[in-house]
């Protein structure tokens, strides 16, 4: 039954290891900061790219080679669920997530696929009882079937909307069934190809609606794990409503639904927006919403969701930064949503992949422990923000001015003296401590 | 005193004019939709790209041919007056809009800038006496002096959020003295270089107290305008804190500030954002927020705003469709902030610019007021969402569903029937109304 | 037999025509500039999109309703031709142009697949024999199956090269069996992921090897048809050696194969390397390369190759001015290389999105014609390099000049008088040249 | 006359140093894969970006604190001499380059402008004298006056060729007089705006007669330095001729001018273009073109120029991982063509800039000599591409085969084995490599 063979369980074995089938940095039991790595990072497989993902792209057909492609049917569906298992296993990876249709076929309707649904969650569940891996979040797939071709929530057809409102409630029901600490909304389908025939009111507004009901809905089941919104601003529709973390925000409070979301945030998606991983993240922090991270990265030249597995010291650095800084991510976790290159087909890359991403992170949480136990920007940042700690400044932040009397003061004002900023200076530090975060 | 000799009034002359100081499409009196075109436009002069802008860019030095650069300090600044009055007057043009730095010089001190700006507003004042041209909106420059290096409202140094302070509270009498209609805030250093050196709370916080102050004060002196934000991504910052209009629109909402704002929304701005132009007018005006607009067009292969005339007729004739569809602009209009290439120096090329501009609403104008009139889009917006009339789709309008009913109907759907989107279709028929717009 | 029953051959019927299911602007049998519209254009049909494309994308399924999807396997295969050549006399499109993969399903090895492609062929031949519409071009597919996976001509593996050449040598020998009239090479996987793992002086060497190889059979065989090369940037492949006109034209030179070949073009493509249409038409024009063109458009905001129907007039105008200027384009035509969007997936669509395509060109067409019948351009142009007829410009175009001489007259002059470039009124100009484009 | 009074000699003070005026990591006397550092880098200070530029940009004024400021005219042009050798000296670098303008006014004519430079030559000269610091290159600005608006050697008139001849020729004879190891072309102004008023062909052209002077001239006046061409694809022009190597490369063939020319790459220009820094490096490489280089690095989410200090340690080790496989960079050298940000204001960050990129291309050095050391991608890419080095392959590499042995190859082939590229693996390897480089 054994799927990956030639691949034993992943150890912890050094910075210096050469085994490619090893964790150089990621050790689940070390402690930084006071918690266990393990516990800080809540590691996560995506099913979608591991399991079901085939190597395809608009230009290729599906490539990959996988041991439980012998399989169709239901048969592949519990193939795969065996061989996630044993990978999970391998990986000694505490969490996974999933759509709907990755783990089961959509049957010829909806009560097929109810009930194929039901077969594997309870396949998934009985593993589940001997595993250590849970379920990060789940979500359903409101985007690849043709129905969904004008949107899901956001659907020109009500019957579309119905249909993906009783997708959601057995995702739901999934989610309370497999103990699932999240569940996701993302809209892929949920934007417009052209203004010329949208009704983008209506279709905001139905969104709307339909989080509501998601939300009723939970509550009705006793489902207590967060609900989580995953911005992206395009692709694979022209434009979609989620665009980034700002706006899926002002959605929110437009309609009343703030209190009841936060935000899965993906750094491929952030690029596509226009914005680094970190910059989403610090936005939903400071705004008390960020839930869960899609661990990837994109290709900044290429103007696509490439989905990389993270390899960029730089960016799990600062998304590091930012977790710590959040106190964690209570009931989120990091969630690969990424996919091995199109060339690397091979099953072992899996493991690589996956590896090298939990590596560059625990790197990535190392040094920003170290920034931060250091105080390197709190410090820099305290001072340069430190004329906001008494007289006129302190007044601003207090509400104790209006224009008179700042025009009154400016009016009395030399030269004002501004301070560098320092970037470069900052930019060679964040060198420095990357490369002796291995000299503990 | 004339600036502009060879330069006669620019009078209509209609499309097979091939004198190139005519409108051709541009008739001010001509009754589009019930109104006069001039009432539907409100279309203004920018100040500083028209009079103050030399021709520089990063790689080149001023080159701008202006008759009014043989003068300096405050002659300049009174010949720039004299120039504009002039320039409007042969323009026909109702409005034009400026920073304060654009009309008179910055003196050693605030006190001396004061007087500087209270000289030229008078001479302002008694031009618009006899002049038909009005003031848009007046702004304050809060970017361009190296004291708002780091930021003006959102500045590390308290001295300086009040500095700038002080200049809003003098943009406001100034609007109020001069009549202005609008207000704006473009907040282009309001954000950052790099987050390692940032706090972003604190100066969203410091930005949402700031807005605060100016209402309060337009309330105390009885500025009766409406205050804008002008959203832009980035450039001359890295990120700007009022990105595009959703997330300035999540941010008003944060900080109770929405009731007070509505946008100025700028076309490149937008391309600069991922966004076209049309797609931010339609987000401020579905949330009742479209205040007014700045007219120009960007090059979607270039990443910086180059500020061009707006000839794009497609551009023009989608972003009136969203103005028309708003009942119009109200207090707000359409300011061309675009500046000749640097490669047209010389002073013809000012009017064959606005020209070229003001042309190009008009068709924008005509071909969408003839789209409205056939309800073109309106007819298959109207059948394509046609399901939420009646029955489930109906049910889910007006709020009577959850997901039990909504799942029961759902079940018992066979294949659901979409329709196509037509956007081939739609692209074509819009082209066809471009090319018989002259054919009434 | 009829896979359209519902519409019928479509006729010109002329501007205000308000059946979608004819010709606006395009009249094969118009005469503009001293020929017909349909030998000015060549239109051509892309047998993918049209007849083999499903619909999917990254994130969605297969969704087009295609009447031929009743049948598999072989029956498929002809059921696309009979539905081709019903689709092309309908549309009255004088070329189409295929992949060997588009026309006949591969076989479990290459001698099979041979075997499919000759059965194929062969039908194709005899529908050729009775229908208007020829082969533009045909080309193999080097870029779908898994085993391109890292490249076909600069594969690391020499299997794959051998492969790919055995396709070719039959591609070439299908050209000349159907008479084609170019032959064309798309390199979609000649490039690379990374660099990492990348020998690109051995795979450039080996890509120059291939087409001569290529050269010289097509010399053997006689097929007397122009060659092609299709340049694109990325995507599939993170880079693609065929970056831009210029980047394959530099390797022609480079490897003695510049006299063999010339380009095709693609609108999306050239976008997608940062250029306009026009400039990589305009590159290939002034080298003597410009061969074929490949018609579509790009959304300037999304940074994959969308491959959407031409219906921008700007783009079209400008295309066909420098098509014009290059006394039209010899052997190649215009090839619809477009899709429909994904919410356009009924077989009507296919329609309205060729006579858009079709009547958008037509446009352009038009307005280039009398941009060039009125030297409005040109005019232009000469005047402004009116000094290279004189004098030291006279000296410098025909070499007569060095560094002494240049210097001893640039001693000699005063302030240096430049004229404006006039960009404004020139986009003026065209704009008023498209609007007046259908009052002959 | 110290203008950096509280700065002193920088020295290498090891990667646990907390003096911010300290080198980390860039030890100059350090041998690494037999050379010493200083001769590996041949680091370069940009005079502009150091000396003369002020931190305006589109939307600012100049706000750069420099002692030197309180001169103005050859005073200033003198104290920038002083300041820079006092920085050179400091800073222990053993290269500069600059523009003419960058170390003298222009006078009212270009007698004058002559008699500056002589000047401020002249004393050059005197400093190089005592001063380890010697000329990497220089180059005459031919973008910034208002004269180039159209162009230098593609001006549209034919007195600008002539003017710009005469810098060159100046330029030429100053590299000589300062035993400049190389000259340099950077083409800002040598594109298009539009191509509606643009000749491209007879633009071209004068730039290939251009360049071929400038050979000749160099020849007669015994300056044997390497001439470079610095490719940008845009800003400030919206189309540059050189957009990047392959583009530059193909004109250098088109015109006979390839043996006279190397490659200047800049890794900013590179990602305009949309090409990694390393990707142009390999162009030029693999061609014998690459002559020198402009060490920076730009935004990936901003679309212009912004010349950051490099501090990317992958870009660095890319990059220095291709110049080692060149040999190294002969007569060019690694130049900072970087600017502090604007924030960075005050003179220290000129120091803490130069430290943050001298200590990155420090560590990317050694980085990439143990990569070469371990054959890390050698080996890799020996054993990927093995196929070509017998059989088939080995026929292919020699010429030996033809098309119809290729196919009778392929025809007895069976499924074809591929491997994985190992895209994941080999860049977790650059991430233990990059670890790794301090614990020798």
């Amino acid at each position: 039954m054994a799927y990956f063979e030639n691949v034993n369980e992943i150890k912890y074995e050094g910075p210096t290891s050469s085994n490619p089938f090893a964790f150089k940095y990621y050790n689940p039991d070390e402690v930084v900061g006071g918690k266990r790595m393990e516990e800080i990072f809540r590691f996560s497989v995506a099913y979608w790219h591991t399991f079901t993902m085939d190597g395809s792209d608009p230009f290729g057909h599906g490539n990959m080679i996988r041991p439980w492609d012998q399989y169709t049917g239901m048969d592949l569906a519990k193939a795969r669920v065996e061989a996630a298992f044993e990978f999970f296993e391998k990986l000694n990876v505490p969490y996974f997530c999933f759509h709907d249709v990755d783990i089961a076929p959509e049957g010829s309707n909806l009560r097929e696929t109810y009930k194929n649904l039901d077969e594997i969650v309870a396949m998934i569940k009985e593993y589940m009882k001997t595993s250590k891996t849970k379920l990060l979040w789940n979500t359903a797939n409101l985007f690849s079937h043709p129905r969904f071709v004008h949107g899901a929530a956001t659907a020109v057809n009500a019957d579309v909307f119905a249909y993906a409102a009783a997708k959601v409630k057995k995702g739901l029901e999934i989610a309370k069934e497999l103990g699932a600490e999240n569940y996701v909304f993302w809209g892929g389908r949920e934007g417009y190809e052209t203004l010329l025939n949208t009704d983008m009111k209506l279709e905001l507004d139905n969104l709307g609606r339909f989080l509501h009901l998601a939300v009723d809905y939970a509550k009705e089941i006793g489902f207590s794990g967060q609900f989580l919104i995953e911005p992206k601003p395009k692709e694979p529709t022209k434009h979609q409503y989620d665009f980034d973390v700002a706006t899926a925000l002002a959605f929110l409070q437009n309609y009343g639904l703030k209190d009841y979301f936060k935000f899965n945030i993906e750094a491929n998606h952030a690029t596509l927006a226009g914005h680094t991983f970190e910059h989403e993240l610090r936005v939903a922090r400071i705004h008390g919403m960020l839930g869960s991270v899609d661990a990837n990265q994109g290709d900044p030249l290429l103007g696509w969701d490439t989905d990389e597995f993270p390899t960029d010291l730089y960016s799990t650095t600062l998304a590091m930064y930012e977790i710590l800084q959040n106190g964690g991510l209570g009931k989120g976790g990091l969630n690969f949503d990424a996919k091995v290159r199109r060339g690397s087909f091979e099953p072992e890359d899996l493991f690589y992949a996956h590896i090298a991403g939990m590596d560059s992170f625990a790197i990535g949480l190392k040094v920003a422990q170290r920034l931060i136990d250091d105080k390197v920007l709190e410090s820099f940042i305290e001072e340069r923000y430190s004329s906001y700690h008494h007289g006129i400044g302190k007044d601003i932040v207090e509400g104790k001015t209006d224009f008179h009397k700042l025009e009154e003061y400016a009016l009395q004002l030399g030269d004002i003296q501004n301070s560098s900023g320092r970037t470069e200076r900052l930019k060679s530090t964040i060198n420095q401590y990357l490369l002796s975060v291995l000299s503990e």
